[in-house]
C-alpha cells in the first residue's frame, strides 16, 4: 500500500456469508478466520451493510451463530441511519420493509405519514402493498422517498433475488420523484461509518462483492477499495 | 378543425368507463351515447388501448354488456401486435401478464425463453413471479425484456394502481437493460391503428386521459389529440 491502511470496512453478504431466503445461510469459506485475523492485527474494523431483511440484533445473532466474531456495536446499517434523518426532519414514516426490520423504526409516530421508507421487503413485496405504498406517495402535495440502498438484485442460496433498488425505481417511475437513498453507495453513510471508526477515509480500505454500493461507494469517498469475486460477482 | 377529421382514435379505459379491479367497471356517463354518435355521422372510429388484463374477446365482451357498439375487430391492442413482433423474430416469451391474456400468446413456442413479455399482470405482479422474469432475463446473453405499454399508474373503481410501466422499469433497473415498448406511445402502435382505420394521421384525432400515452404518443405519429378531464386526469 502506498499509504498505510488503518481501518477496514466489511460488506456482510455476499462476502462474509451467502444468505439463504429461509433467513438463515452459509458461511464463505475463510471468511470467520479472516474477521479475527484483522481484528487480531491491531486494525480498526466495521462492518457496512445494506442489509435490511432484519434489525441489526437479530442480523447479528445470526452471523454469531455462523461463527463471526461480530457484535451490534461494530455494524453500520441503513434503517438506524434512515431513523435520525425522519427523526431530525419531522418525517411520518409509511413503511415498506420486511417485517423483522419494523423495531428498528419503533421510537417514530407513523400516523398519518408523509413519506415513504422502502427497504429490502422481499415477501412483502406484494401487488397490494406496493399498490398502498404508491398511493401514500401520489397523494402527497411533493412525494418523499427514502430508499434504504438502490442495490438492483442479491444472490441468495436459492438464486438470485431482485433487491431494493428495483422496487424504488418503481416507484420512482410511477410519482416522478427521486428516491433519497440511505445506505451504500450515499456518502453520508460511509462517512458515518468511517467516523465511528475513527479513521479518516484515506487509511481505511472497503471490501465488497458489489462494483457499484462497495466499490464505487467508497472511491467516491476518497477511500480504497477491493472487489471479492464471491457472492454476486458474475 | 383547420384540416378536416376523417377518423377517430378512442382510448376505453378512463374515457369509456372506469374499470373495476374485479374485472368489472363502470361506464362514464354519457360515452356508450358518444361512440354511437360517432358511428352514425360517418367518421371512420377505431378503439385503441393498452388493456392487456384480458383477451381483447373478453374485454369487448364486458364493454358490449356496459352498453357500448363495440367489436373485436374494432379493437387495436398490444398482445396481437406483441405476438407479430415475436414470430418475425422468433423469440420464445417468458410471460409477465394477466392469466387471462395468456390465451393471446397460445400460438407461440414458449419453451426454453429467449425474451421476457410484461404487461400488467396485476395479482399475478408476485414476489415470486418478478424473481422468476428476472433470473429469465438476467440469464440471457443479450436480454430481451419486451413491454406491452409503459403507463405508470391507473384508476380502477377501488383506486389507483401501479401500471406495467413501473414494473417494467424495476426489470430494466436490474437487468440495466432497455425494454422495447409494444403499445402506446409507441410509434408504430398508433400506426397500425390508423392504417387499420384506412385514415392518415393529418386526418385522425387521439381522445384519451393520459397526457402522455395518449396525447403524446398520438401527436408524435402526426395526429391531433384531445385529453379528457374522466378516468386518471389529476
Amino acid at each position: 500500500w502506498s499509504r498505510a491502511v488503518r481501518g477496514v470496512l466489511l460488506d456482510i453478504s455476499g462476502v462474509l456469508y451467502d444468505s439463504g431466503g429461509d433467513g438463515g445461510g452459509t458461511p464463505i469459506a475463510g471468511s470467520a478466520e479472516a474477521v479475527r485475523r484483522i481484528k487480531a492485527s491491531g486494525l480498526k474494523l466495521r462492518f457496512c451493510t445494506n442489509e435490511t431483511q432484519a434489525t441489526r440484533e437479530k442480523f447479528v445473532k445470526k452471523l454469531q451463530g455462523l461463527g463471526f466474531d461480530i457484535s451490534v456495536a461494530e455494524v453500520t446499517a441503513p434503517a438506524p441511519a434512515a431513523c435520525r434523518i425522519l427523526k431530525e426532519r419531522g418525517l411520518r414514516p409509511h413503511l415498506l420493509v420486511h417485517n423483522d426490520l419494523v423495531p428498528e423504526f419503533a421510537e417514530l409516530d407513523k400516523a398519518n405519514p408523509n413519506c415513504v421508507v422502502i427497504g429490502d421487503a422481499a415477501e412483502n413485496f406484494t401487488y397490494a402493498n406496493l399498490n398502498e405504498a404508491f398511493r401514500v406517495l401520489i397523494g402527497m402535495e411533493k412525494p418523499v422517498l427514502i430508499s434504504l440502498g438502490r442495490g438492483r438484485y442479491y444472490k441468495e442460496t436459492d438464486g438470485l433475488k431482485l433487491d431494493v433498488g428495483a422496487y424504488m425505481k418503481a416507484l420512482e417511475y410511477a410519482c416522478d420523484v427521486e428516491a433519497e437513498v440511505v445506505g451504500k453507495p450515499a456518502k453520508p453513510f460511509f462517512e458515518s461509518a468511517l467516523a465511528e471508526m475513527g479513521v479518516p477515509a484515506q487509511q481505511a480500505i472497503m471490501i465488497g462483492d458489489d462494483i457499484v454500493n462497495d466499490v464505487g461507494g467508497a472511491q467516491q469517498c476518497g477511500m480504497r477499495a477491493v472487489q471479492v469475486r464471491t457472492g454476486k460477482y458474475r
